[in-house]
């Protein structure tokens, strides 16, 4: 990892660019990587960024345009004449197109559909109907397709003959004459195989394939429990319609747990790099958020307001109430955040319920008991007797610690079941369940702190 | 994704062990990933599990072995002999047998390095020798090496000679006389060129390298940025001492974005499946983070205790206090969440340490400002009119607004400075920030809001 490398490409590509010294430029970018060229057209005017652009060579320019910044495209798009778009288009893969004209505005994807050859254009269609985070909406339909009777020959040939516009040529896919999927054929089979081997008698007629509508996420998880490098995508009929490779599951990947930091954080994710993204972006994905869990600290501020006279009377107790709630929240935050991946990664299924409801139970007794003891004796000997605080005597310290006892219980308890219950009625159990769970949590430690008060120092 | 039929593979395979029926289980079993066959040896005993393994072919049994659960690795050499040790020794690549190696008692070691060939022996104590979540302890040594005066037909000879005991032959690396990484082939070059072709001619030689000692989460990262299949470590020197493949770099991405979930919800990383996690080892995992964060309560408890007789005086403003510190709270974690994320996926670095800490305080000013308008809105509509709260006036109104204001904005901007200098000095940002944060942010809203209370509404 060349971090002082990489700083100085970009340093030296924007010194050269200052001088328009562009011969050099091409010199020093040439054989860069797509992600590093647009590291440098990031911190460029987009006028400079179509001259960079006009320097590649023309597979790198389609690799560098297909990671590009979206507003960055659709500017060199309006840039380029006819002919250069063409060009661009011909190099493009299907599942890349279907993917640029997703962000485009309707009249450069009008002007793409113009230029694209008509296969192109049918096959994009095609591919911009299945609905966004389906297996069909990240797949590719260039992939290389072999027949059962072809011998190991036939195969090198014909990847000699179309590899080329294929997005991987290390695992081939053997259809029936229905189109059906009935096996895989992998190169390093075909490299080490006899040549007049037959296709039939190579392949791996065991073959896990998706179906167009599946989940990207629980796809991009198969990828890391198989380790494959690409996977079949089916149709009903269990017809290949495309293929989906491991570059794009990684992003997948990245994608969602992304999107599941932003949901635990009570924050709506942000697309760009931190840097990237402006106050206002982040303002818009956090503000809903504070307000919501503003309206539920209402409730424990009613059922405060519902004690005053009693808090009044043995104020000590005020004091403790941060901790109480304090102990009650965490409790069930680390709850439900593992539960939560749990579903997230597939782990857990809603018929183990009662299985998560029971073990986070048993953690809760175990936690629970330690905290009781933990906050009897801190309240004796660091409130009563360090501190002085007079007021903290022997049932004080056991009401607080028998409050922070069933707290812990029940947000444990409830961390498990809500997020559970969300998935069963077909909502997100990180979005519904944090800012519920929070609430009833926080009322619940309330209620119990007071309900506890009450039976043993009687106040009332 | 057949969820239907992985469920009934299981299933019937543990029909199958029942009724002692191994012949068709074999005929089961003997061509399934081994992913879904260790998913069977994890429902059946150790003892059902050797036999399962012994239906295997010898390829297969290698893969499910080096997947497998390490109790039922342990379980499995000690019912060896030596000469099926021998076998399976044989299968494996020399990361596997270092990683399995790291796992095993100290005398199942020695009986593994004893079987062991002198070249696995030599190359797994190379392997052994790496720092955990360093690029060489994840590296594989078997990769096909080239020479840059070879042509396109030797390398394909050399392929079929050796590709066999390669952990991937789709990328190529090409090394001088010295071992010095010079370029890369990919099997995709070689398939689509001219057999007689010299390899310097079709070799890619802008090659991007990692280090041993590079840290393995950045490494993952760089396959997600390049999309590559596969990465070369080279040593101090630029000498070429092993590969990466991309399925290793996921598990890396896994394995670090569960251990950042679970840090974010306080508590430890636990490294099995949730439902093959006992109560006990989440009770360890769980529980110091509790305690600890008890104690950061105890701060809040003696500001409170503290303004007990202010308090007292003016009572409705205990109820306002969760919903202060609430909001604290939120606003903190929504930052240091984006912020470690940021710096774990090296979106952030130190150099952009102001940047980022002016970004927070303009998104800090945009949610402060609503929520000031919110708070003193809501607690003049709700808490005043609606349930005739007559303690609640204007001027307690705007001493929580403003509470409110001042809190989001210490809140946010402590929350991105912390998160930067534990990661400076050296310190793991979420583990050391996340508490330290709560504790200041919770001390801060107490002494915020009764500061606030002390200047408007003259509490003493």
């Amino acid at each position: 990892m060349d971090e002082t490398n990489e700083q100085s490409l970009v340093e030296q590509a924007l010194a050269l660019i200052e001088e328009r010294k562009f011969a050099q430029l091409h010199d020093l970018i040439h054989e860069e990587n797509a992600a590093d060229i647009n590291e440098i057209i990031d911190e460029v005017t987009p006028e400079q960024g179509v001259i960079i652009y006009r320097l590649l060579p023309k597979e790198l320019a389609a690799e560098v345009f297909v990671e590009m910044d979206p507003d960055m495209q659709e500017f060199l798009i309006n840039a380029f004449s006819d002919a250069e778009l063409k060009n661009v288009l011909d190099e493009l893969y299907y599942d890349d197109t279907a993917d640029i004209i997703e962000e485009m505005p309707a009249n450069v994807v009008k002007r793409i559909l113009r230029t694209a050859t008509p296969e192109m254009r049918k096959a994009v269609n095609e591919l911009l109907k299945y609905p966004e985070d389906s297996a069909g909406s990240i797949m590719t339909t260039e992939f290389v397709r072999l027949k059962k009777n072809y011998t190991v020959e036939d195969s090198l040939d014909l990847i000699r003959k179309v590899g080329i516009d294929k997005e991987t040529i290390y695992t081939c896919y053997v259809t029936d004459d229905k189109s059906r999927l009935i096996g895989i054929v992998t190169a390093k089979d075909l490299l080490l195989s006899p040549l007049q081997n037959n296709i039939e008698n190579i392949m791996t007629d065991h073959v896990i394939s998706v179906s167009t509508l599946d989940d990207q996420e629980q796809i991009a998880l198969l990828f890391s429990k198989y380790g494959f490098i690409a996977m079949p995508v089916v149709d009903n009929e269990n017809r290949l319609v495309g293929i989906i490779t491991v570059d794009d599951a990684i992003d997948v990947l990245q994608e969602e747990t992304e999107e599941d930091f932003a949901k635990m954080a009570a924050t709506a994710p942000t697309e760009t790099d931190y840097l990237k993204t402006s106050p206002f972006v982040f303002y818009k994905a956090r503000i809903p958020w504070l307000l919501l869990l503003m309206v539920s600290a209402t409730f424990t501020g009613m059922i405060i307001s519902n004690y005053e006279t009693s808090l009044a009377a043995l104020p000590v107790l005020t004091a403790f109430i941060p901790m109480v709630m304090g102990t009650g929240g965490n409790s069930g935050s680390q709850t439900s955040v593992t539960v939560i991946r749990g579903i997230s990664l597939g782990e857990v299924e809603f018929k183990d319920f009662f299985k998560v409801v029971l073990k986070e139970l048993s953690v809760a007794v175990l936690c629970g008991l330690t905290l009781f003891a933990a906050t009897t004796v801190k309240l004796l000997l660091v409130d009563k007797l360090l501190l002085h605080n007079d007021a903290v005597d022997f049932t004080v310290a056991i009401t607080v610690g028998l409050t922070v006892f069933a707290t812990t219980i029940c947000a444990k308890v409830i961390a498990a079941m809500l997020p559970q219950l969300a998935k069963k009625i077909g909502l997100d159990p990180a979005v519904l369940s944090s800012p519920l769970i929070t609430t009833i949590v926080d009322a619940l430690s309330l209620l119990i702190y007071f309900g506890m008060a009450t039976l043993i120092l009687h106040i009332a």
